[in-house]
């Protein structure tokens, strides 16, 4: 036996002690690495994957390299029981890796991963519902490290539980720094080698996201976007792509809060067709073994959403008074990630005020939909853009949002459907069968609202003034064809709760 | 001579006499009338015309019975000097009547009709241009006496420039009540006669626009509207249509302050198809001496603006950021003369904030559009709403509709275009050359705005908050490409003054 050959089993050895002597919960990440020095290329070269076994269940998943002769495969069980493993690779001894765990019931706060539910609708995997209130910061974990612990700060006492974020560096308007880490080496001659990719890069990613994990918040995460200046990682050839794809979800798709984002405005970047973006959503589809939430963000042209790898629409747009039609259309659950920001930038998409983009969450929920939509374009004397690299939220929309967090606790989320007709159908009008109606107001001051509720039902009606953050209980009881009075003002969510059951 | 000859032969010397006696303004009513009575329907067929005769200028305009033996020609001379006319009649005793007057300049309140200037403007007939600043009160002229003088005195008092209002009564919810008079007499049999006009109807309708000329207000009158209740009037037949236009046009056409508004929701009259609609527009044009506007107001279906016979585009629509579009696309005045109430209605037409109903105001301005489309639709114990019954003003928008008026006056109005490139085309900037800039920040709260202006100019630059009415002069003189401090609050127009010449 060679001393790489001991060094090797003993790695193994420990690997699986590791990995038997730590039970792992339910869609949590199982994690074996092996420390092997390579020859050949590790990223390229190297092919290893792993089958794990519970029961009937087979799930494979493929490992990467992580530098420093390591290498690791992840999984995420996503069943509780004894789990066993073999590896398969090319590289001798990283072929035929056996090992066994355990997963156990998954803690009080995991429960799993967002799936979409009921059509239009968004749970965890245990069947919680899941109301997204997402926030944008593009490029957060890419800052100096004070900012990004400053970043996780604000997000850990934020209501939001989904952050847009990319994979990639950024550079646009006010975020102008080159990150201190890049995702590939670079050649001797100084450019990218996109044959190699830098593992510090994704460790710190991988700490960042299972830092948002803990504070449960799902990151939709983007995979490509034109913002790149100069750097050239929006217009890589297709191996690269893939490559990059693969790896990523070797790295990834065990952790339970990512959602695959391909592209933020994914129109804007010009290297690539519709034909190339379709066999990377094939791809991701093919070797996702969990089937994470999958989307892309679009500029000013839309994706197909119709197509079948698409799980749900993650659209830009402020045409949000006609979202039930696009509902209608897509039969998928319509979440608006972008429809510009709370902030005072010189640039539309960047200078709502908080009134607008909270009742533009609202607009989103009172239709059956989402509008998780939240971003802070604060101008900042050291360009510290909630936006794109975080810091600390200045807004009035956070405290809203919180709000909408709590209130919607006893909502019946994921039931929520237009009206089926009449006036509320396109206006803000959604229920949960006959036993929950909610309307929202907008922007205007009616004095009353006539909604027709089931004869069949009694009702408590709740007066929420969005913006102001009161909740008014109604008087009276209600039924069938009625009339209810309002105060006047715009950002009023009308609930009622039928109480005869 | 027989007593009718010899009465007929004096009322001919009155006329003239009168005509002479007293000289008519440019561009005001001359009136001549004739008591003749006539065994035949003296609405249907009696023919009566006129040509009226000013050096090589005819004019040929329609006589109309006005009840009572009274016949009836009113004539708008459009020059001033020696007019003389001369009868046509089916009627001996109405034909080749002769006659004489003079028109003099017109006072200094009166600049003649309204017509379009510079393809997408509007300016009376001496050049002045027009502002419209409207308001909609259907069915004003058609309630209580009591409840009329306190509609005309809130318009005398209000910074209203433009009415919209019906000829037909109007039923709808809050307006239940039948008028005193109807415009038609009824047969014994209890049902309309078509044939027969009720001249009273049109007399008190002649005395309202005439009051509104009085107080500078343009009517545009709508011919055909879809709130009919049971009377029929919205589904008359094509040759009752037509001779009603035909009096109308007879009676109206001379008054300057009169547009004809083909229908209120036109595409909601179902008796009619768009062919018949092309006809009563055909016909308007060929039979109106002046070529007053000419428009149709839509429901949810737009006409076809395109078509050669429309001065002007009527607008009902909520879609006011893409107004650009529309006016590039038709190359004519873009009015937005409705888009939502002042109100607190239970429905989205009628319970906008005055917030929002005067930025509407704004985002018409600041793309080189009109919207002059104030109403109000404030619930009232003894359902006295201002849309439809007048009244007096109860909304804060009016006060910021006199404010536009006010400051508006400095504005090269009638040369206002979109800015011709760049980011503020389609989102609130125009110009008057380069000697004018204007800006509209909308709903937003920028910080600054980055602007372009010319470089061999210097501006001066006011800051009008559009809600709190506060003009603020900008310390500094600019020039070329530059940035614009602002307030950081929505509704701020911003004004760039060439003052380099």
């Amino acid at each position: 036996m060679s001393l790489v050959r001991i060094l090797m089993f003993l790695i193994f050895v420990r690997a699986s002690l590791q990995a038997s002597a730590k039970d792992v919960e339910q869609w949590s990440v199982f994690e074996v690495s092996f420390n092997v020095e390579s020859r050949i290329n590790p990223f390229t070269e190297v092919q290893l994957s792993s089958i794990f076994v519970h029961d009937s269940l087979k799930i494979k998943v493929n490992g990467f390299y992580d530098g420093d002769n390591i290498f690791r495969i992840r999984f995420m069980p996503p069943q509780a029981g004894e789990w066993s493993y073999v590896t398969k690779s090319n590289v001798a001894s990283l072929d035929d890796r056996k090992g066994k765990f355990k997963c156990v019931e998954p803690s009080s706060i995991n429960h799993g991963y967002v799936c979409v539910r009921d059509t239009f609708h968004f749970a965890y995997k245990d069947g919680t519902p899941y109301l997204p209130l997402g926030t944008t910061a593009y490029a957060w974990h890419l800052q100096e490290d004070s900012l990004c612990k400053q970043t996780l700060q604000s997000l850990k006492e934020s209501p939001f539980n989904k952050i847009r974020m990319c994979v990639f560096p950024k550079k646009y308007r006010w975020i102008m720094n080159d990150p201190a880490i890049f995702p590939f080496e670079k050649k001797s001659n100084g450019e990218w080698d996109f044959e190699r990719f830098n593992p510090t890069y994704f460790q710190e990613l991988d700490k960042n996201i299972d830092a948002l994990a803990e504070m449960g918040i799902e990151v939709d995460l983007i995979l490509f976007h034109p913002y790149d200046y100069s750097w050239g990682f929006d217009e890589m050839d297709s191996i690269t792509d893939i490559r990059y794809l693969d790896y990523i979800i070797a790295r990834l798709a065990s952790f339970r809060n990512v959602w695959w984002s391909m592209g933020n405005e994914y129109d804007l970047i010009k290297s690539k067709n519709d034909d190339r973006w379709d066999s990377y959503f094939k791809f991701i589809k093919a070797n996702d073994p969990y089937g994470h939430l999958l989307s892309v963000h679009n500029g000013p042209r839309w994706y197909n959403h119709s197509k079948p790898w698409i799980t749900h629409l993650s659209l830009q747009t402020k045409e949000l008074e006609s979202l039930v039609e696009v509902r209608d259309k897509y039969q998928k659950p319509v979440l608006v990630d972008e429809c510009g920001y709370e902030g005072n930038l010189p640039w539309e998409w960047g200078n709502l005020t908080a009134k607008e983009l909270v009742h533009r969450f609202w607009v989103g929920i009172s239709r059956g939909c989402y509008v998780a939509a939240h971003g802070e374009t604060f101008l900042d004397d050291n360009d510290v853009l909630w936006w794109s690299k975080g810091g600390v939220l200045k807004g009035e929309s956070v405290e809203r949002i919180r709000f909408i967090k709590k209130i919607s606790e006893s909502f019946p989320l994921a039931k929520l459907n237009p009206v089926s007709k009449g006036y509320w159908r396109k206006r803000g009008g959604c229920c949960a069968g006959d036993d929950f109606y909610l309307y929202y107001t907008g922007n205007t001051q009616s004095k009353y609202i006539e909604v027709e509720l089931s004869d069949n039902c009694l009702y408590d009606v709740e007066i929420i003034d969005a913006w102001d953050m009161v909740v008014r209980k109604y008087d009276e009881k209600i039924s069938g064809k009625c009339r209810i009075n309002l105060p006047e003002k715009p950002y009023q969510v009308i609930i009622c709760r039928n109480i005869k059951k």
